[in-house]
């Protein structure tokens, strides 16, 4: 009979929970400081930007990996973009409840998987629990509910994966068992033409190619078009191709416009479509009283998809797939096609991962759990009220100032701007290249985070304010920066 | 011009940095003493086994939710599977190290999503650094490298996207653009019929229906059979159809079978087929000189898969998709084939968003980063290696202990086993029954938590032995129980 071993001194050194203790005292000391010299802004910048190569040279050199684990912390910390310093206002990405941190510490230690029911009994049930609630927070019907996953590409994919299904079934086949090539035609998703593209990703994943993805065009506010919309359904119905999906944006992520729901559902109502809602960064909305008419139609959704990780505080990735009818979650994957026989005892809820792409997932509910236990759900309206509150007096900021023009009044957290031109004879394009310039410049010499976007042929500088601690001084600095340094952009050119 | 109203008494204090220390302090004394105890075996078993609806009941009372967020972290702690206690032998799934609990503080916290470089520039480059390491301990050539994901499931699938944008390449075709219609023959994956379920999964949800996946048989050893997969290759090639890519197995999820690696490349290179390793469990024994053997081959591969989660001793989810040539990963998801043109210089490696199926990430990159400065890549052997030789270990007594039957010999950290049919009265039906009802008492009433699974027409007991603390007198309790348990078994069906 073999002998087993005594644990090696290695192993047992690693898995003290006397070590973890350390461990964790470090990284709750690092963290308590980093916030409070972010939320003070004390660095000279919300983001240290090192080129890619720089920050290469930095971790190529043997001595960084020489502190261990606490050496680790303190550079990642300090080599990493600031969401908690009031000047970041880059990409969409939750600036967090920083407790939520804390419960991803007391997850990752428990790591249940969850695939089946055994492997993570109380995140199991809370899931089941807390997306039903959720679901109908955002005013889909009694009998709806969801699933948790990871992001909202892949959220995205499922709800399609779940539309594609259906489909099949209407017209009696099931391309889950045979493939997409068991459809007569080709299938589409009609979505606005801002749209995140995580939607064409999905029709290209499924197998649709670029075809797969027909883009409605959009209004001056940016929303879908429903007139337009029309006339592509009409356009898709005589190439002889069906519908998949019409998935409504609410927002889209360039400029933040909320297509018109109630519009969308009643065309999909009428034609018997899918009703998505790409509802990943603003369908948060919908917990807020003051900006919930923003996704009015939500609730005839078929499926939405909200990331947590957005505009509720929470680290990525979280995200939440939700059905108008919770058995229908049980479409994108299931070999047999249970629920046609309207019979939903035949389904486990308990076992989620019969609803979910992924076998073990992260205990992603217990964020859910830990926030609606300590703060009530009511935290989200609040987070809402305070980004699009900031959205709001940024926009107003730079319509009233001389010298600035706004994409569009904003629907949201994100407002999209630049300087005027102050000079006719300069053309578009090499406008748009100062601009590149300009913001090029403030990233390295600025104090706050700022991005970019294109669209209409124009490039835009643009702020998503994740974070509630941001203040119109900061708004103020930033817009004092970019009037400072555009004189030099400008000369770069000439 | 709107005044921007003062921030909340609520979101100030949910931001507040002592707050958060608060949390984190409390979290660390939970997780401290909940090591302990389960490192102690303290509780009476390590599964606290309450059914579905128990635990329903349990999270609907309101009351739960009165003690706020440490009355979650509590509750959940109490109410999980204990993976940290020595008993648990359950799914593939880490015990994890538990400082990397630590680390995910640190970057939930920070929550740089990389997307693009700027969300995360530390991260961004670490990964890129890192992953490009460990494929070489991989045994990958020079010039590989990889990105990190969620999961085994959506790496495998990354990777078979990459297999199948090659193959359109090949035919001078780009799917990707054009849609899975635009190949003329019908493609499919050749795996093992022992294979994890996620390869089907792939190839449905890329659209290829059940009829993508073709399984090969396997040996006594539950190993591919190579001559089978000549067999299967030649039958395909006879259907007219054209393999996507050839799957090995490192290992099987029912057995821990590690499939033929050397043979399956020369045929893959004799063909000229993607060859791709599903090392999701076991690829981690490349990092052990015990065990490298075998995966002898893994060296040739295409594409490797490996989730940092389950042997690494990292907290889900942490897959690396590693490409034998660098320069492939951008295959999946580009939108202009630019690889083809031979010039990496125009991949902009910073920006991992162009190479993953996620837009938003996790800062996985830090976990393995803390692994190194720490310990240094040795952990990983140390864990293989306890894990192997408990699987080895437990293998023997169960092939030397009356009563009882092994599937086959370990090759990795998964028993497969079961009590003798005592009677040959008892029909195989019956006895299988016998034994998920031996399961079922055992989770109830045992002190250790052990699976199931089926194949070759019977049901078996298993054990994946996950936890490094884990010692014989855990397997001979465990045998003990189960001993004690089975005529309550047997009666119940007479």
């Amino acid at each position: 009979m073999p002998q087993l071993p005594p644990v090696s001194d290695a192993l047992r050194h690693a898995f003290s929970p006397v070590r973890f203790a350390e461990s964790a005292t470090k990284a709750t000391e690092l963290l308590t400081s980093h916030l409070k010299q972010a939320q003070e802004r004390q660095a000279f910048s919300s983001y240290p930007a090192p080129s890619p190569e720089e920050e290469r040279t930095f971790w190529s050199d043997s001595d960084v990996w020489k502190d261990g684990r606490d050496g680790i912390f303190a550079n990642v910390i300090a080599r990493s973009n600031h969401l908690h310093d009031p000047r970041y206002m880059g990409h969409q990405v939750a600036t967090i409840i920083p407790e939520t941190a804390s419960t991803g510490m007391v997850t990752d230690m428990l790591n249940n998987g969850q695939a089946i029911y055994e492997m993570g009994p109380s995140n199991a049930v809370q899931e089941d629990l807390l997306m039903s609630e959720i679901a109908r927070m955002l005013g889909l019907p009694e009998e709806s509910g969801g699933i948790l996953c990871h992001g909202g590409t892949l959220g995205n994919l499922v709800a399609l994966m779940a539309a594609q299904r259906h489909v099949a079934h209407q017209l009696g086949l099931d391309s889950w068992q045979d493939g997409i090539h068991v459809f007569p035609q080709p299938l589409v998703v009609l979505v606005s033409e801002r749209a995140h593209y995580c939607i064409a990703r999905a029709m290209r994943t499924m197998g649709w190619g670029a075809e797969g993805t027909v883009l409605v065009r959009t209004n001056h506010k940016h929303q879908m078009c429903v007139d337009d919309l029309q006339a592509q359904l009409k356009r898709v119905f005589d190439q002889g191709k069906r519908v998949l999906a019409v998935v409504g944006s609410s927002c889209t992520t360039s400029a933040g416009a909320f297509d018109p729901l109630e519009d969308i559902a009643s065309i999909c109502k009428r034609h018997g479509i899918w009703f998505h809602v790409d509802g990943a960064h603003g369908a948060s909305v919908a917990f807020s009283s003051t900006h919930r008419h923003l996704v009015n139609g939500i609730e005839h959704a078929d499926t939405v998809v909200l990331d947590f990780h957005k505009t509720c505080g929470l680290p990525a990735l979280c995200t939440g797939v939700f059905y108008g009818r919770y058995t229908q979650s049980f479409l994108p994957f299931s070999q047999h096609a249970k629920y046609l026989w309207d019979n939903a005892e035949d389904e486990d809820w308990w076992d989620t991962g019969k609803r979910t792409f992924e076998c073990t997932k992260r205990m992603l509910s217990t964020r859910l759990a830990a926030i609606k236990a300590e703060f009530g759900w009511g935290i989200w309206a609040e987070l809402v009220d305070r980004m699009w509150a900031l959205g709001n007096v940024l926009g107003a900021m730079i319509e009233t100032r001389d010298g600035w023009e706004l994409a569009m009044k904003p629907e949201a957290n994100i407002v999209c701007f630049r300087p005027l031109c102050p000079d006719p004879e300069i053309s578009i394009d090499l406008w748009n290249d100062v601009i590149k310039c300009l913001r090029k410049m403030h990233l390295k010499r600025g104090s706050s985070y700022v991005v970019m976007t294109e669209f209409d042929g124009k490039v835009w500088l643009r702020c998503t304010l994740m974070n509630p601690l941001t203040d119109t001084t900061d708004f103020e600095t930033m817009l004092q920066e970019f009037e400072a340094l555009l004189p030099m952009a400008i000369k770069s050119f000439s």
